[in-house]
């Protein structure tokens, strides 16, 4: 089992739970790509939710330049948080009741994509990540929407995972209680597309749209 | 429409999309228990996902009285965040792709609760409000696992939702492209329950069970 790469990423609590090797860590990256970013703005914490792509070892996030958060986070300490949940645990007591969950925290320097060309690949692969096919098939971008776009990554060298699936763990004593104990799972569901009002008749969803998978 | 509550609250990025008023808060706040909290620790910027629930102008959430998080941030400046995704919206250009999504965000002072008896009584609010009846079926809490927990409120004085929804927004000449374009929504589906397998023969799950709502 690989070890925490650093202090603040080693899991303190309930660390039966952690994991820090990089095939647990890029399969929840790669399975959720909404995710919330931690910064200090002013001397006080902010979290924004944004949408982060896994490109090898680095993970990437994008917005307006004109973000006070991708402003704030530029050459600065960031805190990228993913977690996928995946059942609530039903234990006879209300102490061992819990969450299943996936959940990843990554710690570092966010560093800016400055490179128009990396910038405009960047964002090619997020898009062709989620819809394999759809770059190519939109309205090419201009270099006036690439100044517009600022991209930030952060490396995973300072990233963990922390798991918890399976049954409630209650008090030894409590499983001969007569009280329901479970988990009701929860998971994302895709739901059918909906056309655009004004799309001109006759297009149909590629076939990106239909094999989405998200969470 | 009520006007942002502080300058720090206040939505700067698309702001037509800003809501401050408490219905929408709240609504937002009570549809979705999964948020991250962000704090600031030894000057690092830290997000941590939890549960949260509101009782009136406040908000709550609970853990280990070991956590690091917990302890962080009591009488600290937080930043807490709830997002629910509520689709992906597929424009022509990639610039103009985004999400369909309801947002909040609270910031301000964490207080503890010291007093044992509010702090049951806040638990039992947060099972009851989840699972309607399930807080006195349960084998009773412990002195013990009250003064194990913490529990952590924070006022929604300071605090801004921001919610998109419908169709894409092209560019005006881009609508005459063949190109599809329309929504993806996606929601959180709630799976039927598995029984512990060490459950007692005979149990059936009690409806609040199957009554559970979330996202």
């Amino acid at each position: 089992m690989a070890a925490a790469p650093s202090e603040r990423t080693r899991v303190k609590r309930l660390n039966k739970r952690a994991k820090y090797d990089a095939e647990t860590v890029h399969g929840i990256l790669d399975a959720m790509p909404v995710c919330s970013v931690g910064y200090v703005f002013k001397g006080a914490p902010f979290v924004t939710t944004t949408l982060q792509w896994r490109e090898g070892d680095h993970i990437f996030w994008h917005g307006s330049a004109a973000s006070r958060m991708l402003e704030a986070c530029e050459n600065a300490e960031v805190c990228v948080s993913v977690s996928i949940i995946d059942g609530f645990v039903m234990a006879r007591s209300a102490f061992n009741h819990s969450c299943n969950y996936r959940s990843v925290m990554v710690f570092g320097t966010a560093r800016k994509i400055t490179d128009p060309a990396e910038k405009e690949l960047r964002l090619r692969n997020f898009t062709e990540q989620l819809w394999p096919g759809r770059w190519d098939m939109l309205r090419p971008v201009t270099a006036k929407e690439i100044k517009a776009t600022t991209v930030l990554t952060l490396a995973l060298d300072e990233s963990s995972a922390k798991v918890r699936n399976g049954p409630p763990g209650d008090d030894e004593e409590d499983y001969a209680l007569p009280i329901w104990a479970g988990v009701i799972p929860v998971r994302t569901q895709i739901l059918p597309s909906t056309d655009d009002p004004r799309l001109i008749p006759g297009l149909t969803p590629p076939p990106h749209i239909g094999s989405f998978k998200f969470g």
